[in-house]
């Protein structure tokens, strides 16, 4: 039987939550509730279960709770446009830049070039367009430290030190069989994570990685690492959150540049979009009828994940939305049309303001 | 029947020298003989083939002659004091640095770190010592660029460049099963000898690495690098020349580390090298009286090939030596006697004038 055909309400889990729990037991992951309790606010993507897990982020709530200081780290391998999904990310690092973190934002320019080819010439003109999404998103450059890693000297050095302790074995059961600049370029992520505990940026402290779950064989690699160079530093062990990862528009689980359709980027033309929306897969039945008599099923929806991952703050208005979905009171095309407002309004907004940051954005790369 | 009971009379030959010439022709390397005969001047290491083979030296053979720019790369581990076996590649880089090279001379301290575990703070001291020991030996700093590969950011960049097109299997081929640090240091030595090609040292220019023969696949793994990035860098293939190996003095076929009897040290107290001398494996028969009647063998002989390598210039003075061994006219303690007292002569005035050279040292590698 499955979870949505239950009389148990719960906007915010999905079918997919399983799956998620057995992550969370199978690798030492713990579940966010209980500890996100003691957070001073609880953003939509805490308060919808979309961030499930962690490590050690207790210790970031309690920094947070005694106004210590702690960094916020993340970033975006600069090989296109970002897509909604990369959202996520960074709203979580802007809220917990607002809630007193540094943040740390790493342009992955070296894992750009090792994993898809793109020359730093090119890519340093993709970061300009990243960044410049991630100012109109909200994030305070003041309170950042923004970098691209082939300039950044102490990432590529923390690298080299690390690279010592970590076996062939080891790196090939994390990455499989490839060449040597993709383990280079995860041994360079690892220096990343840990950079914000150098000296020159204060020494030692608590430092929260924001990742998809998708993301954490990198993590713990660099908390293996970090423990191993802990009396050379005196690493505190980096802290991860894990969301969820948004279903592609195609219904298939993951937004992927294999196909276009199941993704758009912040970038895109708003007819683009549209056209996307409306061609999307929907948690619908086959037909009208059916779906009056049975209800839809947002649990699998991609729509609805939009809503509750990004568009719809307002957690009234999300049940609602919710609601007539499973009770058959809205249909997928009249659900889609709102959709399509909601999305293009944001986007429009977005890309306004963002128009008037790629200057700002070029400046703070150094590429005046 | 052994080479040396023959009657060909060949000093700068060796029973050893079949390997050699198996190694030539499994690995494409090619003969010195022939081309070494169109340099202006032949120093005791080439007319003895103790460089015995090349890759591509025509092009440093031309750039001598016609007075064209070259660069001779060369290096050291800072993981200790040097041993005798070192300055014969110092002697090469200094030898080809008169012919008009311009030198590149790396302290792989990357190397050190990931081979060795020696951290950078350690390793800038032993190098201090090692190049005072280099420019004891003659090496001209004014002519030659200095630089130790963890201040360099150049070769790491070029490292990080070139791992992309390395695959797992090729480096596991080359170097074995071993941890990432031991791979990403044989990246950063391909930075290394393609260094001296960058635009800032006046761009594509022939490169020779004077090597043992065991360095060749370094040179192999960095000559097929240069041809993957030579679009993009217009690399010319770096030639090389390579000799063969010094035995241990306790006639291994090679000075290690494992059994400090099979070699001295440059900075090394000569009452205990003068020991060693004394107690080194010989080319002797087993009784004086075999050896009066049967003659040494000087082919086998450590001490002989002290001489031949290193401290017997003169050709005559050296085939007196072989003669007289092979005739039975000198017996192993007259011989034992006269090697101690060339050896710890040239020791002492060679301490004398490095530590003349110390402050020099720490000076270019920037520690005053």
């Amino acid at each position: 039987m499955k979870k949505s055909s239950v009389g148990i309400i719960d906007p915010w889990g999905s079918t997919e939550i399983e799956s998620y729990e057995r992550l969370l037991e199978e690798f030492g992951i713990q579940p966010l509730e209980g500890v996100a309790d003691k957070l001073p606010h609880k953003p939509s993507f805490i308060r919808r279960k979309i961030i499930f897990g962690h490590r050690d982020f207790e210790r970031i709530v309690d920094a947070i709770n005694n106004k210590q200081p702690f960094a916020v780290m993340s970033g975006i391998k600069p090989s296109g446009p970002l897509h909604i999904g990369h959202i996520l990310t960074i709203r979580e690092m802007i809220f917990f830049q607002k809630m007193g973190g540094t943040v740390f934002y790493c342009i992955a320019d070296i894992e750009a070039y090792e994993d898809n080819g793109i020359p730093f010439e090119e890519s340093e003109q993709i970061a300009v367009d990243n960044l410049a999404d991630a100012l109109a998103l909200g994030l305070d450059p003041a309170r950042a430290y923004i970098y691209r890693q082939s300039k950044e000297n102490d990432v590529k050095d923390l690298a080299f030190i690390f690279a010592r302790s970590v076996t062939l074995s080891t790196i090939e059961a994390i990455y499989g069989a490839r060449h040597m600049g993709l383990y280079m370029s995860a041994l360079v992520q690892a220096g990343d994570i840990l950079l914000p505990q150098l000296k020159r940026f204060g020494g030692p402290k608590p430092t929260l990685v924001p990742v998809g779950i998708d993301q954490d064989p990198h993590i713990r690699l660099c908390r293996d690492l970090a423990h191993k160079f802990r009396e050379k530093y005196g690493f505190v062990l980096p802290s991860a959150t894990y969301h969820k990862i948004i279903r592609g528009l195609d219904g298939s689980p993951k937004m992927s540049k294999r196909n276009p359709m199941s993704y758009f980027t912040l970038t895109e033309d708003v007819e683009s979009i549209s056209y996307k929306l409306r061609n999307a897969f929907t948690g619908g039945r086959p037909t009208a009828k059916e779906q009056k008599e049975l209800g839809g099923e947002p649990e699998r929806c991609p729509i609805f994940d939009l809503y509750k991952f990004f568009f719809i703050e307002d957690d009234e208005k999300l049940l609602e939305i919710y609601m007539k979905c499973r009770n058959g009171e809205t249909l997928c095309g009249e659900d889609k049309a709102f959709a399509v407002e909601v999305v293009t309004s944001f986007i429009k907004e977005h890309q306004r303001r963002k128009h008037s940051l790629i200057d700002k954005s070029r400046a703070i790369l150094g590429l005046d």
